[in-house]
């Protein structure tokens, strides 16, 4: 077998420069650099798999484009990506896109130019023709596709669960707050929310919202009780926005969950921090993003896939902003 | 031109150790890292130049190290880093290090691999060998360093202040809550309250915590009650541990904050959205990613870095579970 030592002799350098080239770390001369390489070359040198892998420009990364780490929603699903890749010997090149189709174009270039081996992505428009000319796997993360592979947890079938349970616990003039219109997970919790509470016999109102920042949050919840104030029932659009409401009602001196039920979405973990701890719609983040990395792991891999599409279930998360039944 | 030649001769040193000055690499004594920087400055060397065709060998990637993403202080430091690099041109290849040694080395070798430029790392142990053999340059982030570039905020005054205020603000039996003893930067906020209360007219018991996760923090909430059930002012370890206390108390039927003050520590977003918005120790989290950015930046492309240490200051921020003072 040859060996580093053979490569260093037959480029007439020592062994430390050759493995200073093979692992790019201190100063090496361009035309010493060559030397050696034409001797790994030559004498069909295989150092280890990650410098083989290097020098046939493939890596072991892995691209992670997320819209915003900060919303409390996505460290989880990140976490679950990680440990997921990190187990299987990979690593994460990591971007927020802000939904910003400029900033993201800017991480599809990096991804490419690190040679990237797969991509996963929660983003929001699925099907345009930036993703076709990716020269490897993309898996579609928190978010719905046709075409590509994808994670995602039942939205709409968690908004007809919010509403359905709020509904049976007696609210009868229900406000639902409608997310962001370019976030689609959050267009389809609130359709399911909105089918159940269409075929049911309550009154209810509509709000719009137009992000899911923490300072926004605030603003939503002083208009809703302006707008609404005998409001018996709220759906909010995620849980961070459910906190803001449940926080602006205790001002208010509503007592909850007597004169105001409240349902969250997402669960994340400050939820049953709070007092009422909240109910809410449990999608598995952390879950969601192993079931990503695993799928995209398996494209890599070149294994067999037998479902591209993963639908994970979402559950109602009973704590104290809803009032008990039997 | 000046040369690093020219630059290693004025300052009687090797032209070896002028690299390791430039580069933040390897160990250098801080006088001569100063006799250095003033041969730089007075010479006028620009290595910008001379760097460049090294520079495009190598990669725009940074490596980040941080101990959780799913910590919420977190989410706002990788949001800052990511912020600065992205406007620089430079991309995150990131990783969670459970403060384990093995997870850490793991990601130490794959930023080598992938020619990293430069790393940012929010780790415990800040000076052992690991570090010294790489071959590009660190910044310590959340966590101070002798040798290394840092940048930090005043954790040890943050305790000082939240002693204060809560003393000032009337509470005279207070508990004080020991975060985990390997984060360092908890142990530095615990002992600036220790020195406060240690030197006031006031009671004071000390509670161990060992971690900062949503799930024991509740354990912790209920142990604080069940042993000191007449406390009447809490500073609590962070934000979440201090979140799980109001909410404890509020079961309990204390009234907040008549009976007992709380203050908490980062200001994580979710803070103000508490009912009582948390008092609390602001940490600027996306600053202090901003900034350790900024400074790997600065010793990446080989410009004069006047600060190696950046401190940040911290500052009280007054809401609804401490009392209102002239």
């Amino acid at each position: 077998m040859v060996t580093i030592r053979d490569v260093a002799k037959h480029a007439g350098v020592s062994v430390a420069t050759v493995s200073r080239v093979l692992n790019s770390t201190g100063y090496v001369r361009e035309d010493t650099r060559e030397k050696v390489m034409q001797a790994i070359t030559l004498l069909n040198y295989s150092p280890n798999e990650v410098a083989r892998s290097l020098y046939k420009r493939e890596s072991r990364l892995i691209g992670l484009l997320l819209p915003d780490i900060t919303n409390p929603f996505f460290p989880q699903l990140a976490r679950g990506i990680e440990d997921e890749v990190h187990s299987q010997g990979f690593r994460l090149l990591f971007g927020n896109s802000d939904e910003d189709l400029k900033k993201e174009a800017a991480y599809l270039h990096t991804f490419t130019q690190n040679h990237v081996v797969g991509m996963i992505t929660a983003r929001t428009i699925s099907d345009d023709e930036t993703y076709k000319r990716l020269g490897f796997p993309v898996v579609f993360l928190d978010r719905t596709s046709p075409q590509y592979p994808s994670v995602y947890a039942d939205g709409r079938e968690g908004g007809r669960i919010a509403a359905q349970e709020i509904i049976k616990r007696g609210s009868k003039q229900i406000t639902l707050l409608k997310g962001p219109p370019n976030v689609k997970p959050a267009q389809e919790r609130f359709q399911g929310a909105l089918e159940t509470l269409s075929g049911a016999n309550v009154d209810f109102q509509v709000m719009n919202t137009t992000s899911f920042s923490f300072h926004e949050a605030k603003k939503w919840a002083k208009e809703l009780f302006e707008k609404h104030a005998n409001t018996d029932g709220v759906i909010a659009s995620n849980d961070i926005v459910a906190a803001a409401i449940l926080r602006e009602a205790l001002q208010l001196g509503k007592s909850i969950p007597d004169e105001l039920q409240i349902v969250g979405f997402d669960d994340i973990p400050q939820s049953e921090l709070l007092f009422p701890a909240l109910s809410t719609i449990r999608q598995p983040a952390y879950e969601m993003g192993k079931e990503a990395a695993k799928l995209l792991l398996k494209y890599i891999k070149k294994e067999i896939v037998q479902n591209k599409h993963i639908e994970l279930p979402v559950t109602f998360i009973e704590r104290n902003t809803t009032r008990k039944v039997d």
